[in-house]
């Protein structure tokens, strides 16, 4: 039987199969960035322009009280072959900014849990006593980067639930910077990084079957392609007969 | 005679003092950068700070039809102590954007310039095939990375004043980053290879004075600070009659 893969493989231009078949040799699910409730939609478009132009395949977005709206101009271009995991449940929004303490972070744990139990190392991005900077800091675990919302940083809970907390150089008056700075700094030195090292940052293969699959159904666009998948299954099923 | 210098400090605050003189311990002139008719002003913001929690004091901003409006919470903040320099001479707006070959250049020309004759490398970052990646390129001479306007990058005219062109890595569906990301990819590696290097990156004794007298002139607020000043040089003045 065949797969989906090579179902769908007919309706996608070899231009288009060629961009793919390149953009995966690069992808890496060895690092991956989780964000905490950012809300200004430059930030969030910017950061998944990012990651894609660094490989970077999955983005994980918590949503405790601010839903995520990147601009829809980058839905139609970097987001549509990224894979956007979502937390979102039980939004709660109208939280009172003065109590950050208080701030919703169900989300937030159902989140990091999920990565831990994959084997991530959880490094928070946050300037404090015991952090590390990204010299010093292990890749050969499979390893997510937390950043916070735009105006307080990560939450408590996130940063008890991190293995390792990250300081980037900042030599000048500003106390931080952009959030889409931040992720640009992170993962262009962690890629550069991991790109000259002998760790194994490629997706597997099955992995990489998978996400073409994906890729492919996004090309085609979903309705057309599983009609395409039913129809294909109809037919087989009735040549078997 | 005591300097101007001397004169204000009596009016800073110690832990002003403090932090203007660690800040100033970190920052070069070795290395700046270039903004081609940026317009959006979340980019110009972000880009300042970068700039200034990377150390880099002098950011050139070229407006041959794009006044430069970063917004206003940067300009209270990083913006306030960096040396923005600016080429606005007869600023040509309502430019048909469908000609980018016919956009004005002639501030563009003006500040390139200026930037040769001050006896920095031009480093256009666009990927072009001549163009070279950041590992690759010299940190010896001072260097000014040129980067241009959101839609269209750099004129036909940057791109043949400059020395280098720069490739950034790039290896997803995106063809290109947003500026601000740019900025902070190209200026964090530069800024890291520098540190880590035997070249003589720190401003001047004498620049640094002068700049330390710019931030205390700010610090003060400019009006306050020349009376200070006028009242000193007339005090001074009877005193030696």
């Amino acid at each position: 039987m065949h797969s989906e893969l090579h179902i769908l493989e007919a309706f996608v231009t070899d231009n288009k199969k060629q961009i793919m078949t390149e953009v995966l040799s690069n992808r890496t699910r060895h690092v991956t960035i989780v964000l905490e409730d950012i809300f200004q939609p430059h930030n969030a478009s910017a950061t998944i322009r990012t990651a894609d132009c660094l490989g970077v395949q999955d983005i994980h977005i918590i949503q405790n009280r601010n839903p995520f709206k990147p601009s829809k101009t980058v839905l139609r271009g970097a987001g549509k072959w990224m894979s956007l995991h979502e937390y979102k449940d039980g939004l709660i929004e109208n939280v009172d900014i003065n109590h950050p303490e208080d701030f919703p972070v169900h989300n937030t744990k159902k989140c990091l849990q999920s990565l831990k139990d994959q084997g991530y190392q959880l490094v928070a991005t946050s300037p404090g006593e015991h952090s590390i900077t990204l010299k010093e800091l292990s890749l050969k675990q499979p390893t997510a980067f937390l950043f916070g919302t735009e105006a307080y940083g990560l939450t408590e809970t996130a940063l008890e639930m991190a293995d390792e907390t990250l300081r980037l150089p900042m030599v000048g008056f500003t106390e931080s910077y952009n959030i889409s700075v931040s992720v640009a700094i992170t993962l262009s030195q962690t890629m550069r990084r991991l790109w000259d090292s002998d760790i194994e940052w490629h997706m597997s293969e099955d992995e990489q079957k998978a996400l073409l699959t994906e890729w492919f159904k996004r090309a085609i666009g979903p309705v057309k392609a599983s009609q395409i998948l039913e129809r294909n299954h109809y037919t087989k099923t009735s040549e078997t007969r």
